[in-house]
């Protein structure tokens, strides 16, 4: 029996309330608006921009919300004028669209649509400025568009990629964000010569997957910054090659980085959300030719500061949304790559919970434990 | 009679104190050094670097000392290890050098040679750590290692360019360092694609140089941006298409620049020295695609803040000296584009002075009369 059309009622983790645990509840899912899908969720994982905004310490609060934007599914109905999807594709949601229209769609330089860019205060969608998400008709706001902590989720269409349906969505989830992120901010925007050195501070998954991106374009040196320790092992599997742990060093890390490179280092891409930790990842860089990328979601409140003589020193700063990529033109060759086994995703799922247990990736994450947890919608 | 291995008695303008007229003085000009050259100045003019310096409001203060790095001359005689160069040569002396031995020469990035980049602080020779300049024994300092304001001055052959000897001296001398400076800031590092729109903050020499460079790249729209509305009939004819004055509207500029042009210029380019100017320009520029390059030189305690989120938004920041140009590799063939029409430096030209009324040039300057004033040594 077909659910289009229906309200669909299903368990979605709901957040109530600022940094405290979510609580498993039964959500109602309206149906997919004009230029909406419903998709069901089958796997999503948790990236740190999730838990900003669940703790919103340094962001806008919005609650009840249900979080995730890092997601495999599979599209359960279709909205009116939705021709580009139907029920049964396989698709991963985006927390930034594409509408193949606007201007930056049709740049080739940007993927900051006009209309589907990220935008992390709306809880509600575009069509109608309403939520799909109810609870006894009190809505329930989404998140970034795509609120994947939920077995059935609303999605405007510009926002989904559709992929190989080949492709073991347990897996190819964590392109969904943070993987494509990390490695988009090296291939596509810090671009790596040929045995340049490259710096990754921060060292989550996303911070591996630039790191991985640097090897693949052919890194001498991959310099891993972190202030957990714990990283530096598993770091060595993404190519990094050596580690700085700024709290070893009673100077600023641009110093202690700048003495190991004689000078600096050629790439610098920035994966920590600390806004300290963006200033140092671009002063890190050599004069003349040095280029940072920052990566990291910043506080609302923080300020980038730098003397200005380090930009007339010729170094480039630059930042990026979802490593460049245009979510729907690109992330279906992403995925190819996997198949092809020229990309490995693996080695970044280092924990599995079912759903029920979902406050347990929290924990992974607020440890600095693993890289990411992926979470099963069927448990 | 070959004044080569002597001490040579001229005049030069000497700044004994901050912000006080210059006075013409008898000094006494050494030999030049291994590695040096020493050169008769027949012209230089006034660029707005000797000003701050002479100020010395927000740069550390060194006097008594000979200001001047805009020049056109001749070889007199040379130093040890000098091939490159023999006396006879015509010249343009340059603020910024090029070893051609170090890793920034070597590199086809940058020109922020090791040994010879820009050093605003250093009034000695790096051959001795000594001043080639005295009256009755005690030391006048130099000033970017070119001292040009002084019948006879004592330079680094690296900041010395060597250019055809039928070039006239009193005409491409302003390409020693405002023209080309704001020339290369748009060709080699904006690099604005034709048909883009271009924003110019500061519309001095330096600043119609770069707007030239815009019109040279086929942009369609030339945003002049200047408090002094005297810049704005001039501009014109470098090719700016518009202009806004910050003080005739009461929000930032950046947003009047957003709303004309549907969100932000495709390039920009600082020139001003204004830090407030230089957080405009880059936040004037498109998201997405948007290139900013800051020119101007800050006050030494000057902090460029900005919210990462304008960078995680994909707008480049970028700054360079002398235009990305290599000084002794880039100026020959500079000054054969002038030799061929190509380029235009006459309408830079607004001034002319004898070198006993040089402090005519500073007033000019100061009240933002004009553009280069040429300043003739032999008057
Ligand atoms: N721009 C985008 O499109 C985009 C997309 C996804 C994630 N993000 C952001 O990327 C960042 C990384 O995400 P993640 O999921 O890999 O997070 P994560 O928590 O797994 O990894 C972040 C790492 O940074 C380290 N760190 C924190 N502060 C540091 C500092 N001052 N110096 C050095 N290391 C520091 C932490 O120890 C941790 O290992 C987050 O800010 C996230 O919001 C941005
Ligand atoms: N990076 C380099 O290699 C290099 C080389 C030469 C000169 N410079 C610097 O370039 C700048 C321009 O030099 P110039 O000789 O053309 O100077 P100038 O004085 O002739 O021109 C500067 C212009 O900027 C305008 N201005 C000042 N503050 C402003 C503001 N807040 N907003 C808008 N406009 C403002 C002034 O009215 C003036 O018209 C100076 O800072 C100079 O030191 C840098
Ligand atoms: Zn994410
Ligand atoms: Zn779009
Ligand atoms: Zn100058
Ligand atoms: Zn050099």
């Amino acid at each position: 029996m077909s659910t289009a059309g229906q309200v669909i009622r299903c368990r979605a983790a709901v957040a109530w309330e600022a940094g405290k645990p979510l609580v498993i509840e039964e959500v109602e899912v309206a149906p997919p608006q004009a230029n909406e899908v419903r998709l069901k969720i089958l796997y999503t994982s948790l990236c740190h921009s999730d838990v900003y905004f669940w703790e919103a310490k340094g962001q806008t609060p919005l609650f009840p919300r249900i979080y995730g934007h890092e997601a495999g599914g599979i599209v359960e109905s279709v909205g009116e004028g939705v021709t580009d999807l139907a029920p049964g594709d396989h698709v991963l949601p985006v927390f930034t669209g594409e509408c193949k229209e606007c201007v930056h769609c049709k740049s080739e330089e940007s993927n900051m649509c006009s209309l589907l860019r990220i935008n992390t205060d709306r809880g509600v969608m575009l069509n109608d400025g309403k939520s799909r998400f109810s609870i006894n008709g009190k809505p329930i706001y989404h998140f970034l568009g795509t609120s994947t902590f939920s077995e059935y989720t609303v999605v405007h269409v510009g926002c989904v990629a559709k992929i190989n349906p080949l492709a073991p969505l347990e897996k190819v989830c964590v392109l969904s964000c943070g993987i494509s992120t990390g490695l988009g901010a090296t291939l596509n925007v810090a671009k790596p010569p040929k045995g340049s050195t490259v710096a990754v501070f921060g060292l989550g998954a996303v911070g591996l997957a630039a790191a991985e991106g640097a090897r693949l374009s052919g890194a001498s040196r991959i310099i891993g910054v972190d202030v957990n320790p714990k990283r530096f092992e598993e770091a060595k599997k993404f190519g990094c090659t050596e580690f700085v742990n700024p709290k070893d060093h009673n100077r600023p890390v641009q110093e202690v980085l700048a003495e190991m490179t004689d000078g600096g280092v050629d790439r610098s891409v920035e994966c920590t959300g600390n806004v300290d930790a963006m200033i140092s990842a671009f002063e890190s860089v050599h004069d003349g030719w040095g280029v940072a990328v920052l990566v990291g979601v910043p506080h609302k409140d923080a300020v980038f500061k730098t003397h200005p003589m380090n930009l007339l020193n010729e170094r480039t700063l630059k930042g990026t949304f979802f490593g460049n990529y245009k979510p729907r033109s690109d992330l279906p060759s992403l995925v190819e790559k996997y198949m092809n086994k020229e990309l490995e995703v693996e080695k970044f799922i280092t924990h599995q919970v079912s759903f029920s247990e979902i406050n347990k990736a929290f924990d992974y994450m607020l440890k600095g434990e693993g890289l990411r947890c992926i979470i099963r919608m069927d448990g």
